[in-house]
């Protein structure tokens, strides 16, 4: 019998990506990778002169549907598969990245009508500009006394999706009683793929506050925050919620002829990039963190108790791995942050001895960066250029530096902005561990901790425990691929349960990252300095970030 | 009759300057500027392998006699002008800029049994390993209730004259016996013109602890600091004082030699660069601040009263202009500021541009940071780059800057460094007024007012007051110049006071920049942040900065 193969196709931030696997030992047989041609949407509109304001992220649904028209008829290509041979197809996306449809799926911002409004185009997951409606719902949560708040660390982001639909419907009432469908990206394109709407539990027990027990909030809360909402859940959305590690059906005629599938191959239900990787870094136990480092990180950790976490992003039953409770927690630059770095505060000379070393920058910085001991360039920073997810829960927040002096070099700098997401990664363990979800080792998975050893270091160092790397380069596309695998299930050649496909798929390096004790030292005392100006200028102390940002505001005006 | 010319030579950080000048009406006939071959020492010393600690800071003495040497030669040659017309010479110098020497005035540092030694160099004004002697020196006034300790604000620098003796005395006892003399590089250049040691009252009374009233401290003191020290006055030094405005002597035959003028040429008393250029500034009363701006800034203003005003550098009697008090403030990183910036924070894609543009990289940053509206950037930064000097006098402290996000560019970044040290004079100013010391106005010359018309627009906003420029390029020489004219005196065709060379001599620019109210209004604001950081980080609230200092110099050992 010949081998069986899942494919997984992952949305990241900037492009997205096919991984083609075979289902028996979870080898990346193939990839490819689609830049979406918008990329991220910040600055204008395309094809017009529509500007946005600073804090908004968009994208274009169309680069979603060129990412299967290209990756995958690639991936086939590249590995000689027959289409046959391919049991199932995952996918996992950014989130919450979501957008406004027709009926049929039709996003708005295709429609000409609708294409010069903003509010009609993807909202990413960056895209921050719906604050203030996230504040109405913290408030007015707080106020109605709502229960499900506490399942969310107290305070929900407002890059989640009752925030982006409000900020909709408060903005652009018209457009909002112009969409049928209010919806996450991850569903969306599964619904492309299989003509059939469909809604994980996935995000929406994580982004869109529903949960298993207790459903959607309810229509008093949500006319509350504007009357236009108090049917949002009925009119817009799903109570139809499909838990993950289920088919939501066979791939429609359509989309095989993008893919060059068969049609009625097996499509899981749509998943998270963070979340489907926690299986693919070998995680179906409590008390091992997963991060997830990219632009930004995602934690994840399981649990068998329901605890209520403060700050944290928030907890799903049955939301990674089914039968356990899945913790999430994140960090909102990290990848990003070391880019923001590299674009605006290297100097011409280093790009220079770079490429005369004929090294990445990045490399090149960090192979300067690793020469310098634990707290010898005298600097510290707030990881916070794109505010604090957790366990602050505030996009209002900014970046700080101190320790300058006039002998400070760019690679000390790059060491701080590392150190300075460490000890924002130790603040969220402890406060997991507090409050009685113990994370007892660090599975990382990512672009970033295979590309930087020294990162990897540091984060033993600053945390103190043990810190290893999933095998795979690309692994929530070989989540994706599992859960594909699962979709097809085991009389396809598949598997019958994520644990099961994990056993087989799922593996991490030989490498373990262990705290060096004479680093701990160190970073011990600069760890205790971190959590004073985290809390000063974090918890309300002095809200210095807060006036600057709003003094910014009004001189845009 | 001929026209009668004066020579002033501006010794500087990192090059010597000398201008000729026409004494009928201050205009600046001939510039030249050696760069010091050896710069300013802080890595290592020249031609061994000895390594400097990281706030070292040395210059070889040799560079300020090949100042002599080269540029006078260049003036007299550029202009034409015959040695004879040539009435009178004057020079200025960095301050606290110190050396130890023989008895007839050979640097300790040109001797080769001492060469190899880092104490027996020129300790420059930015040397800034003699903070332990300098709270020594402070601590010790205090117990002793020492009533000099209120005329330099309660707290005198480590970059002072017997900070830097002091630390020669404890690290290099040998060093400190074998030298004969301990003397401002200011006065050891004139010592060298003219074959005469004298010691002027300016750097006595602003950088050494002496006042024309009281004299030194006691010899008491001076034992409880190190009992080496005891009669460090006797024995190394001069009671005998000369006032500013004064005749050292004439010109020696070597030193005829070197610039090729007259044998006999009046040279006058030494001075400091700051100081000398209020006089040339067009400042001979009070109530009109004269800022010098360079990598460093001076803040010098005159008062008629003796006020005890916290966290100046000090004021003196007498000490800039006779008959007056004259008040020093300062800023330890202006120009050093923006210059650490463009060398290790401005991207490859700027200084790409700013070539293509045939624009200096500073002139590119400015054309883009003035077009950003006050506050618009969200960031402020504290300029402690290089410690604050006024009014917090501290060496330990550091720079920090807030606000940063992933859009943050780098000309907002260099803006609000500008920003940065507008907010820092405001608070010097600020401490003058409410101590007595009235400022109505400011006059800035150096550098960067020149150069940078956004910075001295920045700076009446920030402040709220109307800014003019001296109408030299290089006030300071211009001052020497005077003071030069003033030594020769009215019979050989000078002046008999630097009042009356002052009023001939001294112009400033006819453009005046007056605060722009809206701009006022938003950096009113932004200022009331400043003031709440610069006081948790600078006034002990906080002192994270010297934590982070002192975890750095343990990592070192």
């Amino acid at each position: 019998m010949p081998s069986k193969y899942a494919i997984g196709v992952d949305f990241g931030t900037e492009s997205g990506r096919a991984v083609l696997v075979d289902v028996s030992n979870g080898k990346e047989i193939a990839t490819s990778v689609y830049p979406y041609s918008h990329g991220v949407i910040d600055e204008k509109l395309p094809d017009s002169n529509i500007r946005l304001d600073f804090d908004w992220a968009l994208q274009d649904p169309d680069d979603y549907i060129r990412t299967f028209q290209n990756t995958i008829p690639a991936v086939l290509k590249i590995s000689g598969v027959n289409p046959q041979d391919v049991i199932g197809l995952g996918i996992d996306f950014t989130a919450c990245t979501m957008l406004p449809a027709k009926s049929d799926g039709t996003p708005l911002c295709t429609i000409p009508e609708y294409r010069q409004n903003p509010h009609a185009w993807v909202k990413l997951w960056k895209h921050h500009a719906a604050q203030p409606e996230a504040d109405k719902i913290n408030q007015t949560a707080r106020d109605m006394g709502e229960g499900w708040l506490n399942r969310y660390g107290g305070k929900i982001s407002s890059e989640w999706f009752f925030s982006k639909v409000l900020q909709i419907a408060n903005e652009d009432p018209a457009l909002y009683k112009a969409a049928d469908r209010m919806i996450e990206a991850a569903d969306w394109v599964v619904w492309r793929l299989t003509g059939k709407e469909t809604r994980n539990s996935c995000t929406a027990g994580y982004k869109a506050i529903w949960s298993k027990r207790e459903g959607f909030p309810s229509k008093k809360f949500f006319k509350a925050l504007n009357p236009l909402l108090e049917n949002v859940v009925e009119e817009k959305m799903s109570q139809d919620i499909v838990p993950i590690g289920q088919k939501a059906g066979g791939l429609s005629e359509e989309a095989a002829r993008w893919t060059g599938l068969l049609p009625g191959t097996a499509v899981a239900v749509a998943n998270v990039d963070a979340h489907v990787a926690v299986p693919a870094a070998t995680v179906t136990e409590p008390g091992r963190m997963v991060m997830i480092m990219g632009t930004s990180t995602c934690d994840m950790v399981l649990g068998t108790e329901e605890h209520i976490v403060p700050g944290m992003c928030g907890y799903v039953e049955d939301g990674i791995i089914p039968g356990f409770f899945g913790y999430e927690a994140g960090q909102s630059c990290v990848g990003d942050h070391f880019a923001w770095f590299v674009e605006n505060c290297v100097p011409a000379a280093y790009q220079q001895e770079a490429r005369e070393h004929d090294l990445d920058i990045h490399k090149f910085l960090e192979e300067k960066a690793s020469k310098l001991k634990p707290g010898e360039s005298g600097l510290l920073a707030l990881d916070w250029w794109n505010g604090n997810r957790s366990v602050l829960v505030d996009v209002d927040l900014t970046g700080m530096i101190l320790g300058m002096t006039l002998a400070t070099k760019p690679e000390e700098i790059y060491r701080a902005l590392i150190e300075a997401t460490a000890y924002g990664k130790r603040i969220i363990i402890e406060t997991f561990q507090k409050n009685g979800v113990p994370v007892n080792e660090l599975v990382a998975c990512g672009g970033l901790p295979e590309k930087n050893p020294m990162l990897m270091q540091i984060y033993a160092d600053v945390i103190g425990v043990p810190l290893k790397i999933s095998a795979s380069k690309q692994t929530p596309a070989l989540g994706s691929a599992m859960f594909g695998a699962v979709a097809a299930g085991k009389a396809a050649g598949g598997y019958d349960s994520i644990m099961e496909a994990a056993k087989k798929m799922a593996a991490i390096k030989d490498i373990v990252y262990r705290p060096i004790p004479e680093n701990q030292k160190v970073y011990e005392k600069l760890y205790q300095e971190y959590v004073i100006l985290h809390d000063y200028f974090g918890r309300g102390t002095n809200d210095v970030m807060k006036h600057l940002k709003s003094i910014k505001v009004s001189s845009h005006r």
